[in-house]
């Protein structure tokens, strides 16, 4: 079977990137609108040519390689460290780190879209660049007293690498039980613990890595009001100038599913003398400093999975238009493309996608809004709009993505189970998306207690009503081939408006109606989201551009195949807790 | 983690049992009643045992330590060969054999619970006895003239195993390509060609294998009607009474995503003088005969993909109860199964189980009744019924393993990506199921066309009759908690009742109608079988019985949690063909 590198779609991307600026308003910040306009097409080029020439080659070797832990450290696959050598040489980690810290000032969207894909091209490399972002965002926000200014430019440069370390064996979704320790010592800190699942906790890349660690200080308050965010590098600057070994070093290495390249480490801290850290933002805030961090991640994720959904569409229509079987009327051969379930999966697969990169692409552009913007309104607007859709990119896009890479295994038929060819690597590392950075969830209870509930159901009231708006300038014709994903989108809002208000209304007498309904309300907004999107892009694609067909079809297969699994949910949100607290749970 | 051997959920097996042999009429066949009242217990548990003690400790080893190919054969994992001598001696194979053949004779429910237990225990394993059983009823409807008895009473004990060989490099879904070649010779006939995904082809359980192969002969007609069916035997007893080599030999074992202890060979047939074959059935019916095996196999990998949904359940439940995390309202550590969305992830995954397990083994049962019943109308009404079930039990229930062990990796977070963890070997054993022995696809297909389309409604329309009554007969109380199954279940019967009529009248019209909407009827028909199932095991199950709760969570949760996806399917279903065959293909 023929197997080619990774392509970036950038037709598509760059009407889902003018898509993005448009509908949040990022296209009026100062200078967006030229980035876009002139800007967007090279980097973007050169970003494609990286991710097609030097990741994709690299992410089956990868997978058949997998890093592993020495006594002298982590090792990577072959051509991993080289790759990573040019990947921050060329600037695509700094790209949109502000320009005062030594970055190119780039709009985050245009980073959005790199972003995807490296997570398409290469997902376990992906990973390791994309905590540099959101730890530059922490130390640009927060500061850190004391702290050698060469560890926020190297990291901006990305000649470091930067980590989060949170879990602990005792401590997954909650940090309460956090043990990790920092004692003062002199100006800065020691700390003493263990850390779990440490993505790119050690490794052989880069001279230095940059680790974020919660921990907690002495006498400080139990659970989760009494843990503080420190940096803790991998090697610090001896007076003589010499980056000598910290406290902190990988115990081993996991054994995964997929993304085996990425290395995740069981990290000890202080098995001698304690690790060295500085305090990062205030004392006892570090789940905060962390959650600047985390969102970005979370972001990330979102990302990363629908370049990973594209590569699965990818190798399922290469696979799909050479793969012979069947035949045609006439009795010649067919290529299983022209088989109409294998359009169905393919369909399933490009609408999916495609609107999780419009959702995806449209929240970035709103965090440009939300930092960038002058008016105070509008950033305040962009900053709850993008809280709101930040669990939904992550959770649905990831889910989505796994969906993507099954249908792409299940074109590929008997092949699609084989070693050899990449889907099976692509399921295998989609696997991790819902899973990490919180799982989806968390990502849900996210959305529906605190964007939702908390939130009076305000910023949801303002996204389903832009949803509203965008559905009403779809053809009116009953027989368009656009109608369903009109009424859809329509029904779907006030229905969505409707049993929000009532969870709002109702969840204060029943504890876990929340809990019992919050996955379905994620997948819910996230198909009308997703709908959203498609609608605005059959209006915002010009009629001769090239992927304009594309664009349409996607956008009346979603409306008639995809949005409806809105009923089922429509129907599970309304059943509420009884389904799941009335059942015994010594019978499960 | 704790990580406990598979253990067979018997009471619900046996309820399950009861309910399948009440449902089917297969009750009613003689000495069926004593068999399931006397007999079944003790078989069930010595094959808890088995399942337990020998094949569930072996997962993880054949998982570590693949199958592989070197030039005296294919060599299987340690333990795997001793475990298959005490499999067969202990008569696991010959469970459901004719006693004239020297089986037992035992229903084919019995087996069908039995094979729940292989599959759940060691997928990989399990595959290899379940070809026997389909070949026993092959070689019995069709003899081969001029075989050696000892074939076929070597199947029978298990002393012998078989393998299928149908897919070829350019002929998988579509036989009609197909190329191996047999050549008369003498009184038999030499078979020359190359044949791959051959499960089990090569291995060292037992002495000898015996192939069933199809190939064309000299002067067949083209495609589908020139292919006729082979037993190959891997040797053939000499003048002298020793077993020597035939000329059919494993080229190479795949590396897979999954079942790695399974060999999934390349087999050479004829490189030297043709290998040595007796035809089975008559000349050109090849495909027909070859359907009484696959249809076995379709039955087994319903089987099998419960049995891995019932081990993914079991190790996501352990897991929940003894996972700690989050603190209840006093502060305490809850384990993670008291959380709302952890319960409803394990009652999904326990109600699709139990409604998989309820239409398996009423498919087995009626099997037996199609076979046994001394009404003529009575077999042709079963062998209709089984018909029109058996691709929507390998289909449905193998999509259900998938989604039951997606989940069973999310209860486990992080842990669940990790190679240490059992459930991240069953989401990649289960992957195979909706793709081999035909994929799903292909299932759904066979559903719409032949068993529906083909078959005027009539045989559905029954179905849906009895789905119905069983509807019916479940509390009407508006407020009663299976008020949903109640009410989800007639008004889906109904729905898909006018939805296939309707696809009936239109398919001739439209060439690619069928091919857009098979995967949705299917998948709308297993929803309202296992809805079905589930209303029958709520009255069924008695009320002092251990499992009579957990059935009625499970039929609750079903009718409001599950059952509405039916709401996605009718409205995908209604759309037709058009989101499909209305998008450019050049464009995709």
């Amino acid at each position: 079977m023929t197997q080619t590198a990774y392509q970036a779609p950038l037709e598509l991307m760059e009407l889902a990137l003018r898509q993005a600026a448009q509908g949040s308003g990022a296209v009026a910040l100062d200078g967006y609108a030229e980035v876009l306009g002139d800007l967007a097409r090279p980097i973007l080029e050169s970003a494609a040519r990286f991710a097609a020439e030097v990741l994709s080659p690299l992410n089956r070797v990868g997978d058949r390689t997998p890093s592993y832990c020495t006594s002298g450290g982590v090792v990577t696959p072959p051509g991993f460290a080289a790759a990573y050598a040019r990947f921050y040489r060329d600037g695509w980690v700094s790209l949109s780190a502000p320009v005062a810290s030594g970055g190119q000032g780039l709009p985050t969207l245009i980073a959005a879209a790199t972003a995807e894909m490296w997570g398409g091209a290469n997902l376990a490399f992906a990973m390791c660049p994309e905590l540099a972002a959101g730890a530059i965002a922490a130390l640009q926000g927060l500061g850190a007293p004391g702290l050698p200014e060469e560890y926020v430019s190297c990291l901006v440069s990305g000649e470091w690498t930067a980590t989060m370390c949170l879990t602990e064996p005792q401590s997954g979704s909650d940090l309460s039980t956090l043990r990790t320790r920092a004692d003062p010592c002199g100006a800065g800190w020691r700390l003493f613990g263990r850390k779990i699942y440490i993505s790119w906790g050690d490794h052989d890349l880069t001279e230095n890595i940059v680790h974020f660690v919660l921990a907690r200080t002495p006498a400080s308050p139990p659970g989760l009001k009494g843990i503080s965010l420190f940096l803790v590098p991998k090697k610090i600057r001896s007076a003589s100038g010499e980056l000598q070994d910290n406290d902190i070093h990988a115990v081993s290495v996991e054994h995964k599913m997929g993304i085996r390249a990425s290395p995740t480490c069981v990290m000890a801290l202080g098995e001698r003398e304690g690790a060295r850290g500085w305090l990062i933002g205030r004392l006892h805030e570090g789940l905060s400093c962390m959650f600047t961090i985390m969102n970005h991640m979370r972001l990330g994720v979102g990302l990363h999975s629908l370049g990973l959904a594209e590569r699965a569409l990818q190798l399922a229509r290469t696979h799909a238009r050479e793969r012979l079987q069947g035949r045609d009327s006439k009795g010649a051969q067919r290529p299983i493309i022209e088989h109409a379930d294998v359009r169905r999966m393919l369909l399933t697969m490009k609408s999916l996608t495609l609107a999780a990169r419009c959702m995806a692409y449209t929240t970035a552009a709103t965090l440009d809004v939300a930092q960038l913007a002058e008016n105070e309104q509008v950033r305040a607007g962009a900053v709850r709009r993008a809280d709101l859709l930040t669990p939904v990119v992550k959770a649905w896009c990831s889910d989505a993505a796994v969906e993507v890479a099954s249908l792409g295994v299940q074109v590929h038929g008997g092949m699609g189970y084989i070693d050899d060819s990449e889907i099976s690597q692509v399921y295998r590392d989609a696997r991790i998306g819902p899973i990490f950075e919180g799982t989806n969830y968390i990502q849900a209870q996210d959305l529906l207690r605190r964007k939702i509930v908390h939130d009076g159901g305000r910023t949801l009231a303002e996204l389903l009503s832009d949803i509203e708006i965008a559905a009403r300038r779809l053809p009116t014709e009953a027989d368009h081939p656009l109608a369903q994903l009109r009424a859809g989108l329509l029904e779907g809002s006030a229905q969505l408006h409707a049993a929000a208000s009532r969870l709002i209304d109702a969840a204060p007498a029943e504890p876990d109606l929340l809990g019992s309904t919050a996955c379905y309300v994620l997948q819910w907004l996230g198909l009308l989201a997703g709908g959203w999107q498609l609608a605005l892009a059959t209006s915002s694609v010009p009629a001769s551009a090239t992927p304009a067909r594309a664009v349409i079809d996607c956008a009346v297969f979603y409306g008639s195949q995809i949005l409806p699994r809105i009923r089922t949910y429509a129907a599970t949100v309304a059943a509420g807790a009884r389904p799941v607290t009335g059942a015994s749970i010594s019978d499960l």
